[in-house]
């Protein structure tokens, strides 16, 4: 099997000209296979204020009103998506930058919450494997913004690190795929406060230990459960650590790894 | 060779939700390899107001200056082309919404006018058939953007007719290519007042009649001289009509009709 990187910059990257610039840079010159999914930073909240829309929360969470949506397509899937790849191009990196509507990508269903209506949120479905397939055996880098569809017409907003683990889950059954996850700390730490604390490695019998003996940051939790869900879903390893450090997160020289 | 269909739809009817509805359905009933090219509409312009952006002109021409291409960017390649290609998935058409930039489709240079600073706008270089080819290929309609880049990290407004012409000329070489631009007259008219004095098809002999006799109306005329490039670049036909009437126009029913 092939080996095919499914790599997740979130919004402290978006939303850092000089550090996107970098990241780029390095995502440009990673050998082989590659997707790239991104969050979507500041920008559409930003546009949002700009405009006068306020952002509606319900119990701390933000939700997707038809106004938001039409930000989030026009951010995500025009602003960012677009300036990412024509900058991969400029980097020697042929890409191309899609949502789940494009070939019917990533299909989605508007989240049905039973106390909560979160708007225009979609879950994940089904991804269009053979698509993705024809377009990385032409060695063109897969971009994926934030952004899914139903099927019938509705754009739906998609959280990114689920678009990055559902398109790594789904490729595993044609390629060896390692899933990063690329964010503001170091790595899963044992000391939330000290970025030096990287745990260099974790299995399900080390997850068992450290969480026995609390030694991981609780805010880690749903974030390593999501990483060992891939693994057993035939994602090879899932890496976490920071953006800065891309090439050493694939060499295994920094980060987490999170492994069988 | 294969038949396929270049269309281009006009503002008009992007701003107009029912009639975008209406062709979208026509769009996706055309039987076939087909390519969706489409402009921009007013949209721009409303969020550009909505933003205190102003629009810059010089004699009379439209200034593509940095925040504008940022708004064209985010409602051309995100709010109209996403929303197009999801309607297009829900009328069983698989589409995918492509710029310039995404997978090297189109590569352009920024204006070089000697008087006058376009600003961002884009000539195009090149059209990559050999992607294109493989999305249709895959029964995959290609929905473009006007939105095209320089290969070097810049994004450039291009015009969609232009567009539509260079994709057609390109395609060419691969398949038999009918380019149909539709706009909001139901074709070439004799009397420019008068919509029912459409002329059903016109060759270079007739043109050359036509202008000579001056019946074509003027503001045609760079249209017309645009068909016949196309057609003496390899593509087979040229129809200009009106979007609501595709079927009919495909057919040879509606419309006028270039051809040598």
């Amino acid at each position: 099997m092939k080996k095919l990187y499914v790599i997740k910059i979130g919004g402290n990257i978006i939303d850092n000209e000089a550090k996107l610039a970098a990241f780029i840079k390095d995502f440009a010159a990673v050998d082989g296979l590659k997707v790239l999914v991104h969050g979507g930073g500041k920008l559409a909240t930003k546009l949002a204020a700009d405009l006068g829309i306020e952002q509606q929360m319900i119990d701390g969470r933000r939700i997707t009103d038809a106004a938001t949506l039409k930000i989030v397509t026009m951010v995500y899937a025009g602003a960012i998506n677009k300036n990412v790849v024509a900058q991969l191009q400029a980097n020697g990196c042929n890409a191309i930058g899609l949502t789940g509507a494009d070939g019917n990508a990533i299909k989605a269903h508007k989240r049905n919450h039973p106390t909560i209506d979160y708007g225009f949120v979609g879950d994940v479905d089904e991804v269009n494997t053979r698509l993705l397939q024809s377009l990385l055996e032409q060695n063109i880098a897969v971009v994926l913004a934030p952004i899914t569809h139903d099927g019938n017409g509705l754009l739906l907003n998609t959280n990114a690190d689920t678009i990055a683990q559902e398109a790594a889950k789904a490729l595993s059954s044609i390629y060896d795929v390692e899933l990063i996850y690329s964010f503001e700390k170091s790595g899963v730490l044992m000391d939330a406060e000290d970025d030096a604390s990287v745990i260099p490695s974790i299995n399900p019998t080390t997850y068992s230990e450290l969480k026995e003996n609390q030694v991981i940051f609780a805010g880690m939790i749903p974030k390593l459960d999501n990483a060992f869900a891939a693994i057993n879903s035939g994602v090879s390893k899932v890496i976490i650590g920071k953006a800065e450090q891309l090439q050493q997160l694939i060499t295994g020289e920094a980060g987490t790894t999170i492994k069988r």
